[in-house]
């Protein structure tokens, strides 16, 4: 296996993003292709020691930074290292990739060359976060598209279906819809919309509407909502972390062992569904673990082939007409 | 001052409402209006020592339920206990009223009894969160109109600038629309427009956007949002904070400290703004202190004159036309 690493991405890029990467070789059988400016990546390569034989290191003249407008950017920038990564995905000299770049960036790249998978309108970005029973809930859309069709929720629904499948390894996940309530009554016009649509389809194991509440409660696998509402709740849930971290290092002079269950590097990264390829997303400030742990996920999506998964799962999706 | 309090709302009622307005007229001068099933009340009433001078009680017969339609259940039920503590208010034999029940069918009584406010589409609710610096932070609105346009979100704005202003003793409170990013850019529609909306309101301190992560950081004082965001976002804390306490009581043994600034009784309620007289939404869940403290906030609404101060800043908004 090989999985190509935009070395320039990120705040802690490139030493942080190579570290993690040089891990995650020496713990599996599998290459890297270290993708931006061959002599920064040169530079920083010779600080470790490693098997040449298993990196690659492949040229890429410019970076998209996070300030950036993505799609402005992904036009001029030809030779940026997140286009020249996913270009490699696209060509099959790397089963997948990983980065902690600019994420509209990511996504323009993975839209325009590798392809939504058909039936698929817009890609997802969906992530795991830690429940009740110490097991995980997914959630998304987490930010990649804010204003949502309600079907394009439902596609959604299918896309996690397959990947919580996979990842949970549950025979059928429970999918529900974020709401203001539980009852098929609450929600705004879409998600009324969408709740309608999924009630009507039969393929999938949609349970109806949860709450803000629920999310880390074991109610459901998958939980599905649009990037705006997504990302809110996604980064509330961060700033609380930091609040209750700081809180309690105030008050009893250390952090819990249980934070580290809402620790983001754990996670690793959010996987770009619905494209024609493997594209993991990684938070914009991941240090070298978080890297490693992006990798293992671009691994297993790689060995339990989701882009083929998230085909079938698509296939029985009913007919919107 | 007269408060009246819906003795039958809420999941503890009739026994820890009636708990907690006695404590409160315990600790101040004030009387209370207790309104629901006259024999329930009595009888409630004889397990307390308490001054009958200053405890009145109001009958209603009828009870409206957390799981019957708003809108319905408030034509149908004429003598439900919101209903006829609201008229209380409306006939200012009252000067304002709590409730632990349904807060649509709060909301509608407020809207059909009371009247809104000149200028006001729909009246938002409004909490308090704890934040980094040991103050408080304002999100709007909690859940009372999911779908909004941008012209209501600065309506919500204004609304939330005067309550600010008045608890947190600020001269300009900071007023944030919550969105997926800092930058203008970023937002769904509804909240792009807002944004452009507000840029464009002299008279109001608006800081622009803020993220999830910045509602526990002290960046805004008011965080401006729709009900179904803001519905969502306060569930997730709540859902957080049990997850985390029950994480901490499983590692320590014991519930930190800290986590008492989350404790929603704490809080105790959340003023509907917008409409013409006061009227406090507390938790369906609310025991004895929350009630108490959902009395403290209708007593400081009255002392700080909040319909006035809500009319003087929204006849500060500029035309939205």
């Amino acid at each position: 296996m090989r999985i190509a690493v935009d070395a320039m991405g990120g705040e802690n890029a490139p030493g942080e993003i190579i570290a993690g990467a040089l891990q995650w070789t020496k713990e599996t059988s599998s290459n890297i292709i270290l993708v931006g400016r061959e002599m920064v990546i040169k530079e920083e390569l010779s600080r470790f020691t490693y098997d040449p034989a298993r990196v690659e290191i492949v040229n890429a003249s410019e970076v998209i930074g996070m300030e950036e407008s993505p799609a402005l950017a992904f036009r001029r920038k030809k030779d940026a290292s997140i286009v020249v990564a996913t270009k490699l995905v696209k060509e099959k000299r790397a089963d997948g990739l990983i980065s902690c770049g600019s994420t509209g960036a990511q996504m323009a790249a993975a839209i325009f060359i590798l392809g939504r998978i058909e039936g698929v309108d817009r890609p997802p970005l969906i992530s795991a976060l830690p429940n009740s029973s110490g097991s995980f809930t997914f959630l998304m859309d987490l930010g990649a598209n804010v204003d949502c069709k309600a079907s394009q929720l439902v596609q959604f629904a299918f896309l996690g279906n397959a990947y919580a499948r996979l990842f949970l390894e549950a025979d059928d996940p429970r999918v529900a819809l974020l709401s203001n309530g539980t009852e098929e009554t609450k929600g705004n016009a879409v998600t009324l919309e969408a709740h309608d649509l999924l009630t009507r389809q039969k393929n999938i194991n949609f349970i109806g509407n949860i709450e803000g509440r629920d999310i880390f409660a074991d109610e459901a696998d998958v939980v599905v909502c649009d990037g705006f509402v997504g990302n809110i709740v996604l980064k509330t849930i961060e700033g609380m972390a930091a609040f209750i971290s700081a809180a309690s290092w105030k008050e009893t002079g250390k952090i819990p062992a249980y934070f580290q269950q809402l620790d983001y590097t754990r996670i690793g990264g959010a996987p770009l569904l619905g494209v024609e390829g493997i594209s993991i997303v990684c938070h914009g400030s991941s240090g070298r673990e978080a890297v490693y742990n992006g990798m293992k996920i671009a691994e297993k999506s790689k060995q339990d082939n989701i882009i083929e998964a998230q085909k079938q799962s698509l296939n029985l999706m009913d007919s919107q007409e």
